[in-house]
């Protein structure tokens, strides 16, 4: 049972900013929250249609419109939890590193972070206007790499100019991804543009490696931005 | 200027059912739309908040609230299509078939029609529980490939049982896809198989060569479906 005031209060984490506050994020269904329970973060809040622990949180047992009133989905699944968001994990050494040059569509975030989880790359950087990894879209499309990977927003050009690393970026004047020995096999950055507008010419100008993914078809304009990262970063991971 | 009566029976294509009865799609924005008139395809109507043309088709200036009552989406840019399908293209003898085995998220279909049209593939066949690739966000998320991809709906074992070809599946048996020399550069069928249950035993059992893209970080515990398809068509057609 869940009193109505408690209910409202909840409801307000709908909204990104009340989130951004209080530095919690919310995830939702018994997937993700499974996940976020074994993750070592701190769950604040757990409200669920049946039963649901998570240490140390306020659990609440609500109804289904009760949880859709809490939701940011139209279709919720069991379960919903509030979490707290970790300080920033400490950077990690994998070989390959992300950078997202202005990503905009939460699913593509998502997605490429649950990709680079499959890699095994634990460590993101996004420029400032890149979308929130909070945001619950994003959230949900990570399939929890949320939890597992450290995601950084900064000036993009400058932390590029100073990483000291590699940076492929997928530019039509760069060498085929598809060469062999295109990648050096040392630590490097990949670079990843905005959905229609690519990398910015301030970000461009940091990249030391171009490299595109050769349009055999002829006809397509361009590739979905999640489905390109997953093809660089499986073409840079494996040369 | 458009009646009431024209908007209420234009509107109505919003129902599938209605599209499917009459063998035509919708096509919504700028971009597709000028893909649409480009294709070859017979257009019926153009409703635009601004001025368009189309051969043969009857065309209506609307304002941005009648166009809202059309669309298929929440935010509708400029201009509404109704096309009709064209009979099946002559199947493409291209190198590499698409074979989708129950694929459901509308989002994932039309993103793979689209990788396929960047890697030339122009044949795509699919389970008939696989999402109607006419579906108003497959054709979105296809960026045009719908007006350039043979898609058929068939009993896909069985299909695959006398297509003749290499049949490569994704499988945790699998042979790495990053090997050199997995794929065998002859014509070959990739399936693709639905986003949570993965490739269904009968359509399995047609499999000649499992391949598998290794899963490096190890906590992830799989990739999406239209990441996937990605990295496997840009490995077996570069391999």
């Amino acid at each position: 049972m869940i009193s109505k005031n408690k209910l409202k209060e909840l409801a307000a984490y709908r909204q990104q900013r009340r989130c951004d506050e209080e530095a919690v994020f919310v995830v939702e269904g018994p997937k993700m929250c499974a996940e976020a329970a074994a993750s070592g973060f701190n769950i604040r809040v757990v409200c669920a249609t049946g039963e649901w622990q998570a240490a140390g949180a306020e659990c609440y047992e609500v109804s289904q419109a009760e949880l859709e009133r809490l939701s940011n989905f139209k279709s919720p699944n069991q379960v919903w939890m509030l979490v707290e968001r970790r300080k920033p994990l400490p950077a990690a050494d994998g070989r390959l590193v992300l950078a997202l040059d202005r990503i905009q569509d939460p699913g593509n975030m998502g997605t490429i972070m649950r990709t680079a989880d499959w890699y095994g790359i634990r460590h993101i950087v996004c420029s400032r206007d890149t979308v929130d990894c909070y945001n619950p879209k994003v959230v949900q499309a990570s399939m929890g790499a949320i939890f597992r990977t450290r995601v950084d927003y900064v000036d993009l050009p400058q932390w590029l100019a100073a990483c000291g690393m590699t940076v492929y970026g997928a530019s039509l004047q760069g060498t085929p991804v598809t060469e062999r020995g295109v990648g050096d096999g040392g630590r490097a950055v990949l670079l990843i543009g905005n959905e229609s507008r690519g990398i910015s010419d301030e970000a461009m100008a940091q990249v030391t490696h171009p490299v595109l993914i050769p349009n055999i078809g002829g006809t397509a304009e361009s590739l979905n931005a999640s489905v390109a990262a997953g093809i660089l970063i499986d073409r840079l991971w494996n040369s």
